[in-house]
C-alpha cells in the first residue's frame, strides 16, 4: 500500500507551521470550559468540553456524537474513508481541581503563554497538558490532513472520555457496549511523558498490579508486655516475620511460583535500553540513594520496567505516639502491592500470596485480606509494525532515536483496551517532566504542542505506508 | 536469737481482730484525703496525706517526719530499738486521678463497703488498694505489736513516698541523700498483687528493662512503587528484614550476646513453680491463643518471669489510611523493648542491639535510635533468710504454700532501692486481680486487709526469730 507521498508529507507539516495561531486558539477554547470530573458541580461543563469536542470533531469530516454514560459523556468519532489499518486514539477532555487555588499564578482556566529561560514558552492552564493540550496534538494533525489533502490517511476512531481524573468508571461498561463499534487494529493513547526534553518515547509495556490490606490478628486483646512477653504471640512481630520471608536475599520475590511464565527482557528491547541516556547512579541519587535494591545483576530500568516487584506500602500496629507503652499488640495490617509483568496472572499472584503468608501463621493466629486492585500487566509485541513505523516516525520528527519505554506504573484503562477490544495499545505523548500535571500552574511547551502535532502527522503517514 | 513467743503472736493477732473497725475507720480517714500526685492542684492534699500519715506513725513511738522534695514529700519514719535486723517498709499514699468520674458508683473518696457475690466485703474507693489500703496493713500490724508488747520485734524504718503514681522522679536523689539513714538488711514492699484469691505470693525476681524507639530512613522521599519499586529500596520492608531478625526460629532472640549471663532457672524455684496452681492452658486461651510464643522448651512461667524478651510496641510508615496509595515509604519506626533478667547488662543489650541492627542497614540507609527506659534486673537470693521466713509467716497464715513469684514487669523504684541503697527487695502484697487498680470504683477486700494485717505480724515475729 503506498502512503502519501513525501511532499504531501511536507504541505501538511507547513500547514501545521502555518496555522499555529489557530491551533493554538482551539486548545485555548477548550481549556476555558472547567471539565473537572470529580466535583458533580461542574457536570455541566464536562457536558460542554464533551459537546466542543464532538462539533470540533464534526468540522473535520468526522462522524462524531457526544455518548451518555452513567457518568460524565463520551465522545465517539469515526473517519473511516480508506483502505488501510484503522487506529482508535483515547484521550479525556476532563481534568484534575485546582485547589489550592491560592497557588496559581493566574486563573487555572485562562490559559496564558510564558517564556520559559530554555526559549520554549509555555502554555499555563488546567489541562494545558493532561489532557487537553496532548490529545488536541492528534486532533489537530487529522485537521492539518484532512485540510490540505482531503482525507486522513488512514481509518481513525476517536474516544474521548470525562472520567479519567475520576477513576474512569463508565469506561469498561462503555467499552463492552460498544466493542464493535470501537474495535481497531490498534490503540493510541497521548497521555505520557516524553523520554527526555529532546527524545519522544513509545511506551508499550506497562506492569500490572495486585494490592491488598493484611490483617494478622493474635491475642484478641493488646498485652502487658510485662505480664505476658515471650509467651504471647506478638503480631507485629509475626507480621514483620512474614514481609521478611516475601524476599529473597539477592532483591527477588520468594513466593512461590512468582516468576512463573516472567520472560527475560528481547536482547533488542535490552540493546535499545542500553542506548537509552539513563543515569543509573542519577536517578538513585536524585531520590538519595546510591545502590539498588531489586534483583542482582539486572539493570535499573529491567528492574522498574520489566521485572515484577513486591512493596510494603504502609503498615501499622501496637502504640506509636509519643513516650512509650509496652504493649504487646493484638493486630497489625500491612498495604502490600505487587506490581506484575506480562506473563503473570494476577489471579495465580493473589493465591500463591496468600497461600504464602497463610503458611507462616500460627494455628492460633489468624489473618484476613481486603484486595483492592487486580490488573495484569500489558505489552505491545515488539514486531508489531504499528510500533515499528511509530518509532521511524517519531524519530524522524525529533532528529534522535526514539526511546522503547516501559513504564512501572499500572494504567488500567490500557488493560481495558486489551481485555474488552482485544486491542494492543500504545502510549506516545509529549509532556514533559516539568509540566506540573495536577499541581497549580500546571504547564504544556509550546514545543510539545507543535511538535506533537508534528509527530501524529508523520505516524499517521507511517501507518498508511 | 529468739523471736516472740507463740502466745505473744496471737495475742497480737487477737488485737488485730477485735481492733478492724478502728484499722478501718484510721484506713477511711486516710483515704478522705484525695492525693492525686499528678495534678498540681491537689499538692496540698498530697502534704495532707504525707502529714496524716507522719501524725500516725510518731502516735505509735515511730520517730517520724515529713521531708520536703523538689516535688511531694517524703514521709520517714524509724524505730530501732531491738537487737536484730533491720527492714526498711516502702510505700506511696498518692493516688491515680478518679477520671472518668461518671463511670464511679459513689464518691472516689468517700469509702464505701460492698458485699461481694463471694461472701467477702469490698472497701470501695481510689487509693484502697493502691497504695493505701495496702501500706496500711504493715502499719497497722506495727501497730498491734506496740500495744499488746510495748515494742516491735524487729528494728523498722519506713520510707512513703508521694509521686509513685507520676513516675517517682524524686526517688533517686532522695535515696542518694539519706542512703546511710535509710539503709537495711532487706527492703519490704506492699504493693503487688496475691498469687491468687486464696494464696499468698512472695515476688523476689522483677524482669529489667531496654525500651527504644529505632527510625530507619532509605529515599529522601516517599516514591511512587511504579516508577521506582524494585529499584528504591523500601523502608517498610527494611524495617521488617531487621525485626524479623531478631527473633530465632524456636522463640528466641537473635541478637549476638543476648544470653550471656543468663543463668537458668535454680532447680528449687523450677520446683516450686511446678507446684504452683497455674493452668498454663487457662493463661493462653484466656487472651484468645493456645501457643507459647517463646523458648520452645520452657515453661510459660519461665518465659514470662525469668527468660529475657524482645517485643515490637508498635510500627508506623507508609500509607495506612483507607484506600490504598501505592507508596514506597521513606522512613519506617518501631518501637521495641527487651524485658531484661538478672545476668543481663542493660547498657551492653543496647549496644548489642543496636550493633545488629546497623549491620542489616545498607550503606545507603540510616537508622537513629531514641531510648527510653533502661533498668536492669532485680533478683532476691533465694538463700536469703528473709525471704524463707516471710514465706514461712504467709505460708502459716493462709494455711497454703506462699508462692514465689517472679514478675515480667519492671518496677524501676526496686531497682533504685538496689542501686542507691544496695538492698535487696521482697514484694508482699494483698491485693487481687480484679482490683480495678487505677480505674473506676477501685477496691480493695476487707478480707486483703484484715489477713494482710494479720500476715505482717507473722512475718516481724518470724524475722525476729
Amino acid at each position: 500500500m503506498p502512503g502519501p507521498s513525501q511532499d504531501q508529507i511536507s504541505a501538511v507539516l507547513q500547514h501545521v507551521d502555518a496555522g499555529m495561531d489557530e491551533s493554538l486558539a482551539r486548545l485555548f477554547d477548550l481549556i476555558r470550559i472547567p471539565s473537572i470530573s470529580t466535583d458533580p458541580a461542574y457536570a455541566p461543563e464536562c457536558l460542554k468540553a464533551a459537546e466542543w469536542l464532538s462539533h470540533d470533531l464534526a468540522e473535520i469530516g468526522f462522524d462524531a456524537s457526544v455518548r451518555t454514560t452513567d457518568g460524565h459523556p463520551m465522545v465517539v468519532a469515526h473517519q473511516r474513508e480508506v483502505t488501510g489499518p484503522h487506529v482508535l486514539f483515547y484521550g479525556h477532555y476532563d481534568v484534575q481541581p485546582v485547589d489550592p487555588l491560592t497557588l496559581w499564578t493566574s486563573d487555572p482556566f485562562e490559559p496564558r503563554l510564558e517564556a520559559l529561560p530554555n526559549g520554549d514558552t509555555a502554555i499555563v492552564a488546567r489541562g494545558s497538558s493532561d489532557d487537553k493540550g496532548q490529545m488536541l496534538t492528534f486532533v489537530e494533525a487529522c485537521r492539518a490532513w484532512k485540510t490540505v489533502t482531503g482525507s486522513l490517511p488512514i481509518n481513525v476512531s476517536i474516544l474521548f472520555e470525562g472520567e479519567e481524573e475520576a477513576g474512569s468508571p463508565s469506561l469498561a461498561p462503555f467499552l463492552d457496549k460498544t466493542a464493535d463499534e470501537l474495535k481497531a487494529d490498534a490503540v493510541y493513547v497521548c497521555d505520557t511523558d516524553m523520554w527526555d526534553r529532546n527524545t519522544p518515547a513509545v511506551t508499550t509495556m506497562l506492569r500490572g498490579l495486585y494490592s491488598t490490606e493484611m490483617e494478622i490478628s493474635g491475642a484478641d486483646r493488646d498485652l502487658h508486655s510485662g505480664m505476658f512477653g515471650n509467651a504471647a504471640r506478638n503480631a507485629l512481630q509475626l507480621l514483620s516475620d512474614v514481609i521478611a520471608s516475601l524476599r529473597t536475599a539477592d532483591g527477588g520475590v520468594a513466593i512461590e511460583g512468582f516468576y512463573d511464565g516472567v520472560q527475560d527482557l528481547p536482547a533488542a528491547v535490552k540493546a535499545q535500553w542500553q542506548r537509552l541516556p539513563f543515569d543509573e547512579k542519577g536517578f538513585l541519587s536524585d531520590i538519595g540513594l546510591t545502590i539498588p535494591a531489586g534483583e542482582a545483576g539486572r539493570s535499573i530500568l529491567e528492574q522498574v520496567w520489566a521485572r515484577p516487584s513486591c512493596e510494603i506500602n504502609g503498615i501499622s500496629g501496637g502504640y506509636t505516639g509519643e513516650g512509650f507503652k509496652t504493649v504487646i499488640p493484638a493486630k497489625a495490617m500491612a498495604k502490600i502491592s505487587f506490581r506484575l509483568v506480562a506473563g503473570q496472572d494476577p489471579g495465580k499472584i493473589r493465591d500463591a500470596f496468600k497461600a504464602h503468608v497463610a503458611a507462616r501463621i500460627p494455628a492460633d493466629c489468624s489473618v484476613t485480606f481486603k484486595d483492592f486492585g487486580l490488573a495484569p500487566a500489558t505489552v505491545m509485541p515488539l514486531e508489531s509494525p504499528f510500533l515499528t513505523k511509530t518509532l521511524g516516525a517519531l524519530s524522524e520528527e525529533w532528529a534522535c532515536e526514539a526511546a522503547l519505554a516501559g513504564t512501572g506504573g499500572s494504567i488500567p484503562i490500557i488493560g481495558e483496551f486489551k481485555r474488552r477490544l482485544g486491542c494492543d495499545a500504545l502510549l506516545v505523548g509529549f509532556a514533559r517532566f516539568d509540566n506540573r500535571v495536577h499541581s497549580p500552574n500546571e504547564k504544556y511547551d509550546l514545543s510539545s504542542f507543535h511538535k506533537g502535532i508534528r509527530s501524529w502527522v508523520r505516524i499517521l503517514a507511517a501507518l498508511a505506508s
